[in-house]
């Protein structure tokens, strides 16, 4: 049994970089967040829209993240990321993500997400919940 | 009688900027958006949280809008903006900003606005509604 | 002869969006500012980055733009945007976006861009330039 | 002798939120990143630009970054930041970042940055350089 491994390739758009020419660095969360919900809608079969519809749970917020960055990346590059769920425990898991420009592994991120539901007794709060098994199994891939 | 003015100074932080060193012109829809949010937030004493819990509405999107840069601003630049609603009809607004950065207009920016609220037979649509006239006063100073 | 008519689907992100669910417009004129950077990969056959590099100019930064939103798009939705360059002048270029979702045009963007360089006395100004025939060429497709 | 810590309030934005109506994490990453730099900025008693060009360096980007987050913010909140710098190493030096919404510590944010300039051999490449002394004492404040 493996963990199912998403990659997507990104563009570098202009817009992305800042004056000095490179990735402005709170973009790439943006592009591990898309690499993350990527992911779900590979191992899932449906969008994200779909995704929090046709689960009981209101999302999966991250609760602590980190990045590293080892080479820049600048407009035109098409970096390629590689996304996988590296630990599930009962209501969070685990996401880390490679990011390689050309040759180079040039990011690393790592994710931890909590499965919420909006809390019963009040609306405003919310609350972890189990995720389902059925959610959890179709992350692993038999090899 | 004249139109309430609302300024503000919007410092330019290095993340608003691309490789060139200026401001990348998205963002300065984002800054206009600000400004037209403080200039109710201004004319209603509320948060825009407050004011879109306080009337019965769903927001006032943007129909239509327009820019027009004459002068790069850069990281580090305070700009100031004024802003004011140049016309209400019934159900919709006009606003402009008048965007300087020092001695200089640096932009200017347009915008129509709808108010709406959810339609009555299908929650997934809006419709258009009548800005009430208590808060059309709100924008009219008397000099 | 005809206009190249550059088309690219774009996958509306969870983070383009607002709290209304839906697309926070500026993020449109971040897509049109992509689709204007590939219709002109496309055109010329090379990136971005080459493309600033291989002709002695500094860019075509937007000095007017304009969009019209005619129906939301929220995350998931995979909307299509056609580009074409509407008019070429000596030193600049009217861009036309047609951005639909669905069966439906939900948004149109117009942006009048400048062809600009250093100035030779001052590089810290820019100054309007030429646009190269043999650009301008490619852009015309017989039909 | 304490480190010099720099206070700011943040009005969090419509537009930094998403469809689940909160701060969309990745922009909590632009607040810590335009926090370093007023720290830097009320360090120094200059702007970020007139500080890029005072010394002979090309930048201290991020090489390792981290947030946790405790509690959600959304639009119309106004968000406390206390940074300062937690260790100078030679040429590289940690910041630490606390965000408290109302009465409660809502994220924190670590970043690890390199004093950098242009490699003398290639201008395309980087090196990291020793951190001026008098730099590293601007930030110390006898108590």
């Amino acid at each position: 049994m493996s963990m199912l491994i998403n990659t997507r390739t990104v563009r570098i758009k202009w817009g992305d970089c800042d004056p000095a020419g490179i990735v402005y660095y709170p973009r790439y969360f943006a592009i591990f967040d898309n690499c993350t919900m990527a992911l779900f809608e590979r191992a899932l079969g449906m969008t994200t829209y779909q995704f929090l519809n046709a689960y009981d749970f209101s999302g999966y917020p991250i609760v602590d993240t980190r990045a590293r960055f080892f080479a820049p990346a600048k407009f035109g590059d098409d970096v390629i990321v590689e996304t996988t769920i590296t630990k599930f425990r009962g209501s969070s898991f685990d996401v880390h993500h490679r990011l390689s420009n050309g040759s180079k592994l040039a990011a690393e991120g790592f994710e931890t997400r909590v499965w919420i539901c909006r809390h019963p007794d009040d609306p405003e709060k919310i609350k972890a919940k189990q995720i389902p098994p059925e959610i959890v199994e179709r992350f692993s891939s038999s090899t």
